[in-house]
C-alpha cells in the first residue's frame, strides 16, 4: 500500500469496544500497514491490554509525523486524557468532553494535511446527549466540525456490495413523507463523486433502487417510481451520472445484479442496510461522503454489553482504516513533503 | 423420500418459461422424483422437447394413479387441451380457460386425495386480467378455489432462510397505512402452525421483525414497534407461539442471526423478499400456507423475454416439487390404500 500518510482512529465511547478494537487493529495491521495514531489516553489504552494480557505496547506521541516509524513496534497514541476512569460497558457523561476531543482533534489533524484521513470508534449518543451534545450523529458533527454546507452522505461499503441510503434514521413513514426527487438528486451526485474521487472509478455505474414492491409494477403499486424516482433518474444521466432504474428493490442485490453496478442508490435506511449487512455481517465500512476529509468507521456500535472482555470482533474496523488508507492514496497521489 | 401419491404440475402461462421447465424438472427428477404429473398440452410439451433437442418423451395418462410407474422412463401428461398455437413470449388471452383449466384440476385432484400437492408453473397476470380474471393473483384464486374463509399467506422458503410477509403486493405506503396487529396475530399463527404441519418443526421459534430503522431505536425513530408490533408478540406468545422481536430489521437475517429462528414475519413485501433474493435467488420456493392442500411454487415469473430458449433455470421449479413432496408426505404420513 502506498500510503502517504498516517490515519488518525478516534477513541469513541471509551466504555464501549472501541479501545480493545484499536488494540486488535495494530496487532493485525503493525507489520503491513496502514500505520495510524490513535487519539485516546494512553494509560487505559495499556492498562486495557493488560487485562486482556495482550502484548501491545504503547507509545506517546506528539503528532501523527512519529506514528510511521513507531508503527511496527508500538500502538502511536496522541494524548486524550479522560477525565475519570472507565468501567467497560458503563457509560460516563463525564468523559464526553475526552470522547468529543478525540474527534476534534483528529478532524484537525486531516484539515491540516497531517493525517490522510480519520476513522472513528463508535461513541454513544444516548450518553452525548446527556451532556448537552446536539447533533444526531458522528456524521453530522464531522459536517458541522469541517463547516461542510450540505448533510454528508452516508455510503456503506462491503467487498460485495456499496449501498447509499437518501433517507437515514428517521421512521419509514417519515422516509416517505420527506422523499424528493431533489434528495435522490443530490445524493446521487455525492454518491458519483465518492465513487470517482474515494474509490477511483473512472465511470461510476449507479443502480437505483424503486420505492415499491416490483418498483411499483408501472403503477398499480404506488406512483413514487414515476413522480419521484424517475425524475431524478433523468436529471442525474443529463448531468453526466450513469444512474439507471428504478429496479425491482428484491431483486437488485442478487449476486448477479450486483456486477451490473458500482454502488446501489437506495430510498431508505433498511433497503440499503438489509442486504449489505445480510451479505456481511462483519466486514462493512461507513464512508462518509460530501467531507473535505477522508473518513470511515466500523460499521457498529459500542457494544457496551461485551466490552472489555476481548471478544469483540476487529473486522469491520480494519476493514475501515484499509479503506481510508485506499482514499487518502486516492486524493494524496503524490507523498507529502 | 418416502413419497405416498404424486404431485401436480400445472402449466402456467404457455408463452412463459413453464413448459421448458417441466421438462427439466422431469429430466432432474425422473430417478429419484419425487413423481408428478403436469397437467398440460401433452402435444406443445412434445413440441417444445423436440424443439429443443431434449429426449423427454410424453405420456398422456388418464389420472395421477398412472404417474408413479410411468414417470421414470416417460413424463406423464394429463391433458389441458390449448384452444390456439403458443408462441413463446407472446402470451395469448385465447390461452387463458386452459391456464385457469390447469390450475382448477390441480386443485381438484388434491382435494379428492388423488395427487399429494400442487406446483403451480408461473402465469401472466396481465393476461389473465384481459379475459375477466377477477382475483389479485394465484395465491387469491386457490383460496377460492378451495373455499378458504381467510387470505392464504405466503412464505418464502430457501435453505438458508424462510420469510413472511405480513403486507404483500400493495404500495409501501399502504403497506404502512393497512399494517394492523390483527394481522400480524392472524400471520403469525398460520406461519406457527405451517411450520409445524408443513415443515415438520415441533416448537417453531418465530423473529418478528420492527417497522422502523433499529427497529425504533426506543421510539426514536416511529412509533409502530411498541404501538403494533408488541402487541402482536404479546397476544402470540399468549397463544403459545414462541414469537420474539421486535428485532432491528436490518441486522436480523445474518448468517448468526438466522441460527436463532425457523423464520422470519416480516411486515412488508421488501423486508421479507430483499434478504432472501439476495441470499439465494434460485433456489426460493413459494409455500401458499393457510390452504387445505399442499401448494407450491417457484419464486419467479414467466420470463417471457428468455421464453423457449431451454436458458431458463429450473432449480426454484425443482426446490418447489421437492418441498411439495416433503410437505405431503408429513401431511399424510401414511401410503394411501
Amino acid at each position: 500500500m502506498n500510503q502517504t500518510l498516517p490515519l488518525a482512529l478516534t477513541m469513541g465511547d471509551p466504555a464501549g469496544i472501541g479501545g480493545e478494537l484499536t488494540l486488535a487493529a495494530w496487532a493485525r495491521l503493525r507489520a503491513e500497514g496502514p500505520a495510524f495514531v490513535a487519539l485516546d489516553d494512553p494509560r487505559r489504552l495499556a492498562a486495557l491490554a493488560a487485562g486482556l494480557g495482550w502484548d501491545v505496547p504503547v507509545a506517546e506521541v506528539a503528532g501523527p509525523e512519529e506514528a510511521a516509524a513507531i508503527f511496527p513496534g508500538r500502538l502511536p497514541v496522541m494524548t486524550v486524557r479522560l477525565p475519570v476512569p472507565v468501567s467497560p460497558g458503563k457509560p460516563d457523561p463525564a468523559n464526553a468532553p475526552a470522547v468529543l476531543g478525540s474527534i476534534e482533534r483528529a478532524v484537525a489533524l486531516a484539515r491540516e494535511g497531517r493525517v490522510g484521513g480519520v476513522v472513528t470508534n463508535p461513541i454513544s449518543k444516548a450518553t452525548l446527549y446527556r451532556t448537552g451534545f446536539a447533533f444526531p450523529g458522528h456524521t453530522e458533527f464531522l459536517g458541522a466540525l469541517t463547516g461542510t454546507a450540505e448533510p454528508p452522505v452516508m455510503l456503506l461499503a462491503s467487498p460485495m456490495l456499496r449501498v447509499v441510503p437518501v433517507t437515514i434514521h428517521v421512521s419509514l413513514r417519515r422516509a416517505l413523507d420527506t422523499l424528493t426527487t431533489a434528495e435522490i438528486i443530490r445524493t446521487g451526485l455525492a454518491l458519483d463523486r465518492g465513487l470517482r474521487e474515494g474509490f477511483g472509478i473512472a465511470a461510476p455505474r449507479i443502480a437505483v433502487a424503486g420505492l415499491n414492491p416490483h418498483a411499483g409494477e408501472e403503477g398499480a403499486m404506488g406512483d413514487e417510481e414515476p413522480r419521484l424516482v424517475v425524475p431524478a433518474i433523468e436529471a442525474l444521466r443529463a448531468r453526466g451520472v450513469d444512474a439507471f432504474g428504478p429496479l425491482p428493490p428484491d431483486t437488485m442485490f442478487t449476486a448477479r445484479a450486483r456486477t451490473t453496478y458500482d454502488a446501489a442508490l437506495c430510498l431508505y435506511h433498511d433497503q440499503a442496510l438489509i442486504p449489505i449487512k445480510t451479505l456481511d455481517m462483519d466486514g462493512g465500512v461507513n464512508v462518509t461522503l460530501g467531507l473535505p476529509i477522508v473518513r470511515t468507521s466500523p460499521d457498529h456500535g459500542t457494544a457496551f454489553g461485551i466490552a472489555g472482555q476481548g471478544v469483540a470482533d476487529p473486522s469491520s474496523l480494519i476493514a475501515a482504516l484499509r479503506l481510508a488508507a485506499e482514499m487518502a492514496v486516492r486524493r494524496n497521489p503524490e507523498p507529502a513533503a
